[in-house]
């Protein structure tokens, strides 16, 4: 990932931003407790930096917590003066540094799924190198070869919805787009570019975006803290709405399409259900009666074979605190005392709702007989084609 | 209006928040500003009293003002030691009090109302008094039932909609309901009991309320602040959700009707349409889908025959501020610097999506044949007839 054109305040000059901004023996991350109001970096210099970052909520969104992570061991090796011990001696420093990270946040599951995979790399490196410098450089490669996937996989997907919705307006007298977006799927949650947000990002960078529209998405939110400093700081036009305007919004007819990111989608029997941040649901009820096209973007590695409908999805409530005050439940106190509350944090969005799946192979629709989507004939096919 | 069950905290002993504690000679308005976290009452002794209480927002909701304004005069003008004047002399003081009220907020249109129709009593007591006394004591008797009516309306409203509401369940097993609502209607909004809020008081009243649940009301949180302190007071089930949250509720199972107020009901081709605040038309879109009942509650003031639909009515877009800031605009910044802002005050709620407009007068229901509200007859049939 190369950062030739990084500016002296350490966001790249191509202007979209970066959270995580990395070369070989130096990482840094942007500080995302204090945003919107500051924009500041921290030095990462090793896996206990790495550790911090991660507990200290500096870096959040699961992708992007997995990736800092593995860059920040990556750094901490490429900068060993010396190592004394054999190639199997590395594997095992490594791998002990790697369940120390994963104990930074011992719920994110992108975070362990990136250890166990590095993991397999370091034992398979170890098995055929003579001197420990063969099995870091193995790692750090690895962990490089993660962070350009991401950011590739995310312009893969950003390419293929903009591709994919011009051709759907081909019929259009207007060639422009305004989309809709919910919650935060940008650089601030990957390792960059975004996968809604990335397609927002590649309509913009094709000349066919009129205007990006973003929930504030309570009651966290991060829309209107984050994707609102990512639109203003790649200078997309954009505006900020409250939760509840959307569909009037959409009723003045300011929407062309809704896209949103996924937690996980259903992959078995009614293939499609995706569970996404709270107010995605209502957001595609409203989308339907306006006949604006919903789609869901995210990578192929969300959709859940295991899951046979988005019924089996366990919807987790957070804390009544995040409705009672301000700033996300730290702030000062808003709400009535006494009053019970109700914080699902996602929701699930029927199939039946969404148009379309947007994925760094390509966008799966529904098969006209079935009207359902086959995207496990989608994946199957993918795995014989790679876009990038 | 009765207060000898007045609590010494000012509030009724019969449980029901009142915000305007009137007996004659004395007025005590619930301090709003302070809301939800300090119930304080303020002692509203004459016209100036009133005029800083409504200009300094202790008393908001259009028919509140209205009948805090009033209340306030006739207060001043029952403890007067001594008049030095003809009828025709308190007359004009009376209307000049008047004047100078309105001038606290001249947009409110409720208010301004209210003046005028004040000043024709006071014009009619002064062409037949024969001493000051009979036209301050006209004023007095008409402000004081000005507020006895609304409180009556609004408990109308309430009665109407609790047995409307038993009727239309009769077939189903359950006999209790669940009923979400938006804003604040209740007792801070009107002169006391409230409208959409007087519907869910009067199910509570007769035990078949299960729960009810209310939205934050983003950017302003009168739902948050007002209502859930409401019922919060009032002992009634209640749990508050995200504005965004609502369609998962619903799909839960967890929502037997929505009812929400109104600031303007259109009368004339489209009967029907409402205009409410924003995130009204989200609420009975995701209600539509559900197969849940939508309601709106409001006196039939709010029907506007003037209006041929609701496209007719202009909606306020408010300041930035509100979604920028906490607190209404007033506290610290939550949102990225730079980011434009959509904030309309309302929406508007076609008529198809509405199940049964709620007055004082009984549920306008749709015309079976032409499945559409017939307003104007209502009206001219209910004008015959008096429900209290």
């Amino acid at each position: 990932m190369a950062l030739d054109s990084m500016s002296s305040d350490g966001l790249v000059v191509d202007n979209t931003l970066q959270a995580i901004c990395y070369k070989r023996g130096s990482l840094k991350l942007l500080d995302q407790r204090k945003l919107p109001l500051e924009t500041g970096f921290l030095d990462i210099q090793d896996s206990t930096d790495g550790w911090n970052a991660i507990r200290d909520m500096v870096v959040r969104g699961a992708p992007a917590i997995a990736i800092a992570a593995a860059l920040s061991l990556a750094v901490e090796v490429a900068n060993l003066k010396d190592f004394n011990g054999t190639s199997g001696d590395a594997a095992s420093f490594l791998e002990m540094k790697l369940e120390y990270l994963v104990s930074s946040r011992p719920t994110a599951v992108n975070l362990s799924d990136a250890a166990t995979k590095l993991k397999e790399i370091i034992s398979k490196a170890a098995s055929t190198a003579t001197e420990p410098g063969s099995v870091f450089r193995a790692y750090i490669e690895a962990s490089e070869i993660m962070l350009d996937d991401d950011v590739a996989s995310n312009k893969a997907i950003g390419s293929h919805g903009a591709s994919f919705l011009q051709q759907q307006q081909k019929q259009k007298i207007s060639k422009r787009f305004s989309v809709l977006t919910h919650c935060n799927t940008g650089s601030l949650a990957t390792a960059g570019y975004g996968t809604a947000l990335g397609v927002i990002r590649a309509l913009h960078a094709e000349g066919v975006l009129e205007r990006a529209y973003c929930t504030e998405t309570r009651p966290f939110n991060q829309g209107s803290r984050l994707t609102a400093f990512e639109l203003v700081h790649d200078k997309i036009p954009a505006t900020l709405i409250a939760d509840s305007a959307a569909a009037a919004l959409m009723k003045e007819g300011r929407v062309s399409a809704v896209i949103v990111g996924a937690d996980r989608v259903a992959a078995n029997v009614i293939a499609g259900d995706t569970a996404n941040k709270i107010g995605t649901y209502s957001l595609a009820l409203c989308a339907m009666y306006h006949h604006i096209p919903f789609y869901v973007a995210a990578p192929l590695t969300s959709v859940d074979l295991s899951l046979s409908s988005g019924q089996e999805i366990i919807i987790e409530e957070r804390s009544a605190k995040e409705l009672l005050h301000s700033r996300g439940g730290l702030g000062e106190q808003v709400a009535a005392s006494g009053i019970s509350v109700w914080n699902p944090a996602f929701d699930v969005t029927p199939a039946n709702l969404i148009a379309g799946i947007i994925t760094e192979k390509g966008v799966i629709t529904k098969n006209d007989i079935k009207d359902a989507f086959d995207i496990k004939d989608f994946i199957e096919k993918a795995a014989g084609k790679s876009t990038f």
